[in-house]
């Protein structure tokens, strides 16, 4: 029997909706790299949502495409990006930063895997005080939200942030990869308006939110917005058949879609999250995401294994370790009850 | 009225057959990052049409992606990679290897587009007689074929380019953005078999032939196999849902597909051809692929442009320019015969 | 018996004032990198030499580094610069410029080696009408001055140059590693304070004229100057003991030891060319620079050969070859008359 | 009045034996680029004092250069270099290694400033448990000996981080700028042949041991050597004058001059140790070299900076400091008498 999968928020294809749209412009000609009449309308959209028609949108194919393309056009080569030590740019992209020639500066985190104003500040003010020209030069600071432990900035940690990068000439980027789920979280207090208000840049992830793959950077800096698309060439970000991203964009931001789908997903998380905590089992973070990180007694594990897939962590002592479940747009409603039954009969 | 496109093989969507399959498999459960089912089913035919079980097959979604990635992965810091001046990586990629820190050794090319055995162990035997460590070392030779200008290499040229990188320690790599249309010429006598033992890496496009996006890329050098998905994650070469690539190179190599579209797009550009030589037109080089390079009279031009759409290359004198026309595998008969009566109506 | 070099102006050490300077100062101790009291006085006197007390000067060790970091230092990652096809970057330095990310765009320059500010224009409007976004931008214009072919720029068409680039947003950097041996040139009209007000940043050669190593780097653009320290340290340039090159350089620049070596050399130079002229032998370029490019039988070569060192350059036809012989600043006369008789009896 | 510099091993210019020889050397003529006869004998000296003919010897100017030639040259686009957090390429050279595109892997280290054989393992044996290709790949390590905080490794320590490195396929390097201070320790029982033994590439450092300039670059893995006069002249690490660094080493080389002037500062930094020892102060690390990290009250700070000049380092506590006072080849004995009468006072 097929496993059921819980293991990550990308296994499946993409909302139903989606294919419809590409099977039914499929044979239509349009122009290439972008510059198409759907990824138009999509941007259209998305700036439309943010409540601001100067914001530049682009889209590319991946999240680490992304990050790599969005750091490089901000930074002059002496500058680095100031990071969690948990950040995806940090530990999971293979160097892609360091192959564009920047170093990734590395914060302590917490469990919460957030940055705070204060650290940035200090950071900053330890560069100028001390050797400065012989060390890489802050150049931007790199979050994502939700995190990768699935955790959510306030928007009042965000303003803080945007202050503090105000304050020691920073960009400040936002990796949304999973935006959707943060947007919908029943503790979120962040917008589209805010997050274009607070930010230089940021994504809106697709990939793992309902699209087949995408993601829409969208710039609200003057200086970043110049020459972006040459940049996103360079790095081999620049689709030949761009609709296809505009297409996906233009799909989930109709209707609501991309906000509905990730609010269900968040909801099947809380379900499960509500039959772990009945049986007393500790989370790495509190959160209201579609991640739930968890630490889950060796044998409980080995039960669960039989049905369902999840994404091993670490070992936290002899006889627990640490684990990630997830759900995702994609997720159906009789396999949450199916994990959460199981969970209930360990 | 919306005008017919000719002006490039990238257009449209993708085959029916990939939309379907897509479709169909939407819900499924896989690995991500490529290592799914049909990433393997994929890959599998693509070694059984190559006709070499040791081959290392990877599914990238573009080819400027593809291009810096190879190149990354076989340079070392101080060494350059010799192309056609008119080569893709030469001209159109933003300068895409120069930014992994590599330098393209452009040479002359005449009209054809093509570089020659000659020609690479001239530069060769000139480095090692000259300054040497004062200039950068060839360490690849770049071909695309079809060219940039629609021209093919012939088996024997690329066995000759094959033995005279192996004189110099360089490795061959063969742009395959359009194989398909070269594969399917009237006059092409390479095969995949041939590509595979000639090369030391090649890819099989997609993009331009039948998919939404993707190229496959196939390794037979045992040095180049090593580590090559470091290096796609490092350039955000790594799609997520990787399946979505197999799943489009497994419907194209299935029932022969690839080539059957190939074929039919070549010989739609035959049928145009053959109208334009009719009118005593000049072709930039003679081929038999998807794209027609042809010198046109200005006021000819002026007609055609009302309902269809071209590519403009260059002005040739005061009354005539350089343009292209383009099919592809979703060109439509009706189109085909509407730009063939244009024309015999000039 | 030892032969005698005429094949570069790098084969000796330095100005004997230099020497002494440098025993005299030696166990004085002063801060490191750049920070010490004769690289201030060293850049105050090439301030007051170019008559602009805002210029900003630092010293590196080596013209291949200046280069390198200067352009690193001016480019985004999309950008490259233009440079005549026989440029120092473009072929005697390993490649340093695109190890750095950038493209070096090569235009043809003719037996001059130099470049026109209508050829630059073209390259930009040519530009901006293409391909834009999938091509590599001209961000900056290189200049040798001397050139590799030992030519110069004449205030003219440096100022033209000038005016291009403001025109289309481009640095304008020229390389002074042989600058001396210009400026003292007979047919020459630039100076140091043009050289700063036309450029953006230049740099005034000491490894070829006079010193053990090390040119001084002359920026007036104020982008430029923002935090070019750090981008000489990382790139290795920032030297542990700076002072030796704020002594050589202030020791070059009291009393004008700088300008009245490199007339010595020139003069030299011109005792050499008025033999071979007299020989009717045929010079590359005319110029009065310390480089003289001359077409000579190899029969006569293979006689000098026996005495003197010269440069090999390449075969012009059967029985001719290019050379050059290179005066310098430490040439002693007794050499020149030697070479002179030498070619006299030939 | 001057005060007396403690602060650094780089404050003056280099022995008086090396001067001599310049000056006597000084209107010689050598070919350029390392090519000389000065940089064959050095060479030829140091692998006799490393009893090796086979180690291939190249001279570059500074540590930093040094430092980003030999790890580009070695890496792969996908691979990383293992450091101590502390180590200079991780904190000092402003992201000099990320700038040729490869991420230094920081392990902490602890007051020695060291890694050991275990730690290598286990981030080897992590790398090939997780996540793999999405991680970046250690492809060496980098040690400096001795360390930032004046630490050295012992023989032991040496030959079973040379095993790590074996069994997981890394190069192991070993950055001695300060390497005649630590062979001159009176601890050390590491000599030449063992680092040749146990290292794929070390450097001897001279700028800050009797030089002007210079690091000495001892290669003996194979793979290594090939090529490697590429990489520096791409980085701008092959000095034209080439022979300077020759004629230094050669110096340097003769009469065990390296290891006298490295002694004699130790021995003048025991003299302060012991003084500061019997003032209570309390040392960061053992150490037997030239550097002294000690925590001392901020009143006696104040009292010596009157006349002495160190170097802070950070705030202990309230009233305590960490600094750092260092000995050179240059330091006077009169100024060490002085810096422990002063010591003695407080």
């Amino acid at each position: 029997m097929q496993k059921i999968y819980f293991q990550c928020d990308y296994a499946e294809g993409a909302c139903p909706e989606i294919l419809e749209r590409l099977a039914h412009t499929n044979l239509e000609q349009t122009l290439g790299y972008g510059e198409d009449i759907y990824c138009e309308q999509a941007a259209e959209k998305i700036r439309r949502a943010c409540e601001d028609e100067t914001l530049a949108v682009h889209f590319m194919v991946g999240g680490t495409q992304a990050n790599l393309t969005i750091i490089d056009a901000a930074l002059r080569a002496h500058q680095g990006v100031i990071c969690a030590e948990t950040g995806h740019i940090n530990v999971h992209e293979t160097g892609a930063v360091e192959s564009c020639g920047h170093k990734v500066l590395a914060l302590p985190c917490g469990e919460e895997g957030k940055l705070t104003a204060e650290q940035v500040r200090r950071v900053c003010r330890e560069h100028n005080a001390l050797g400065r020209d012989h060390m890489v030069q802050p150049g931007m600071v790199y979050l994502s939200s939700p995190t990768e432990l699935g955790t959510i900035y306030s928007a009042a940690e965000l303003k803080d942030l945007h202050e503090a990068c105000r304050e020691y000439g920073l960009y400040l980027f936002l990796d949304g990869a999973r935006l959707g789920y943060g947007l919908a979280a029943s503790d979120n207090d962040l917008t589209l308006p805010l997050l274009a208000k607070y930010t230089d840049v940021f994504y809106i992830g697709g990939t793992k939110v309902g699209a087949l793959f995408g993601e829409a950077v969208v710039i609200s800096s003057e200086t970043l917005k110049k020459d972006f698309r040459y940049i996103m060439k360079q790095k081999g970000g620049l689709l030949a058949k761009g609709r296809l991203l505009g297409i996906q964009f233009d799909t989930l931001f109709t209707d609501g879609l991309y906000f509905e789908i990730a609010a269900r997903a968040n909801r099947y998380a809380e379900e499960i999250r509500e039959a772990m905590r009945k049986k007393g089992y500790i989370f790495l973070a509190s959160n209201h995401t579609n991640q739930i990180f968890v630490e889950m007694p060796d044998r409980d594990l080995e039960v669960l294994g039989e049905r369902f897939v999840y994404s091993y962590d670490r070992r936290v002592d002899d006889t627990h370790s640490l684990v990630r479940f997830c759900t995702s747009w994609a997720t159906k409603e009789g396999n949450v009850e199916a994990l959460v039954h199981a969970i209930e009969a360990l």
